[in-house]
């Protein structure tokens, strides 16, 4: 079975009628799983993760997004979260028998139908930008949905796909293609912050450390401890166990022991299959030898 | 969705055309799974290993052992593996969402069909034992086809499940539940047998190391190493990381690493997992958090 995953944006946090009807369309189509679905109220904004086979999450993408096109009106949007669009980002993730160059692919036809069919203008981000400037969805979002009018019509920010001004009530939105992001936290034994924010700093790639590890210090008041918390942006080029073994022994320096960590959602399989294969010696150890992923792809199989 | 593994083993490795047949009695049934089958001439037998839903794993195993009883004929069979029966042995595992004792209840529902309806005397063993020298299936096939009609008429030896006499070309048959097996090798810096055959001796039970450890030490002449190759019985209760890790520290002793590590066949999801959240400490990990695993979830809901 070839799956995908997107964890689209929308800009719509308080009304749940509006977000079921955003989730219902995805609902319809044959093919797609919805994995959880979340509001916040004080960003005014909701995350949907969704499964499934790469025509079936097209599919259901651009129908969630002309949904959303209908039902929220940026002109009266207020929330914490920065925001330029009624559906703000569109990310693709290959998470089983797909490559990148493939999502990648998928990106730009729903970005072109985006555009031409819902007469929103579309921005390509990460893997799928189409210059350096627009990898950071951040960077296209600067200035967010009231500013865009101006930003639009600058020959740096010409659109990807759709017309050359913004949707008077649904902005613009940024599809692309990226790496699964886990988020993995490690706990420290003790209560000491600066312990944390020295280690985070350590790994990080912003000063020095890891290239795919965001990472910062954090308190676990509750628990009087202390954490590095991060964002594996790719386990594939920098593993979980590499991470957590550079933390162990910068912690050791300060005679702290790590007392435990934690993966906040959901995660792929061989995410977890490379710490095991790392600390066994696991020879040529291939994920299809996993039991539960072999009936994954027979049952995947028949239903093709 | 639940799932029950087996793993048949029929007196019969040289003619393909007969395991076929058999085989096929398993494909015809939905909501089973052909995982992988194998003969071996020498041992003129054949192991299939199949998964799914309890109720067709049970149905597919009566057709299998129905057709095994139509046309092997034990009296013209020859081969290395001691055999009792046309069907020597079924083994049934919970490998998803099913437990031991659904599990026992399934060999026992089996075995009475198969007594009942086939006239062949079944034997439960492993964890289906009605008493404790069933327990062992080498002890059940003691004497072999061969000299199994002057066991049967013991009081000790009366079958669980139908005649009493042994079936005049089928045999008699094993059916239990049994943990899930997994075959795990480590590969020592050395050639010294010595050293892999004592550290064996270390780890399995029968010379007082755990009690889900079957061990030897072999040499793989091709790589000039040794390995300590390992049955691990019961994952859950003898997991992987700390067998490997006492394989490890007895190796350091003789100032020998260790320089890799294997697991032949297939695994449950699960006794990765446990190495993953041991090595990284982790808190509270759910194997539904796993991306696939969810997805293997839905879609078998949808199924049901």
């Amino acid at each position: 079975m070839r799956l995908i995953e997107s964890v689209p944006n929308f800009s719509e946090g308080k009304r749940s009628e509006v977000i079921e009807e955003i989730v219902n369309e995805a609902r319809k189509i044959d093919g797609v799983w919805i994995l959880d679905y979340s509001s916040d109220p004080n960003h005014n904004r909701s995350v949907v993760t969704l499964t499934g086979i790469p025509e079936a999450i097209e599919e259901a993408l651009f129908n969630m997004t002309k949904k959303a096109r209908d039902l929220i009106d940026l002109k009266n949007h207020s929330g914490e979260h920065p925001r330029m669009g009624a559906t703000d980002v569109i990310p693709l993730v290959p998470v089983m028998n797909t490559t990148k160059d493939e999502c990648i692919e998928l990106s730009k036809r729903l970005g072109r139908r985006i555009g031409d069919e819902l007469s929103i203008p579309v921005y390509l981000y990460e893997d799928s930008a189409t210059s350096p400037e627009r990898v950071s969805l951040s960077n296209i979002r600067k200035g967010e949905f009231e500013n865009f009018p101006s930003k639009i019509i600058q020959e740096a920010w010409k659109p990807d796909f759709g017309p050359s001004s913004v949707h008077p009530s649904a902005g613009v939105v940024a599809v692309g293609c990226r790496e699964y992001l886990i988020a993995f936290n490690v706990n420290l034994g003790t209560d000491n912050i600066e312990i944390a924010n020295k280690i985070a700093k350590a790994v990080r790639h912003i000063s020095g450390g890891f290239r795919y590890v965001k990472a910062l210090g954090f308190r676990l008041e509750d628990r009087r401890i202390v954490q590095v918390s991060m964002n594996m942006t790719n386990y594939r080029k920098t593993p979980l166990f590499r991470v957590y073994e550079v933390i162990k022994f910068e912690a050791e320096r300060y005679g702290v022991p790590i007392v435990g960590s934690e993966i906040v959602g959901l995660t792929p399989l061989q995410a977890l299959v490379d710490v095991a294969e790392h600390y066994l010696k696991l020879e040529k150890f291939d994920s299809s030898s996993i039991l539960e992923k072999r009936v994954l792809d027979f049952i995947s199989r028949e239903g093709e």
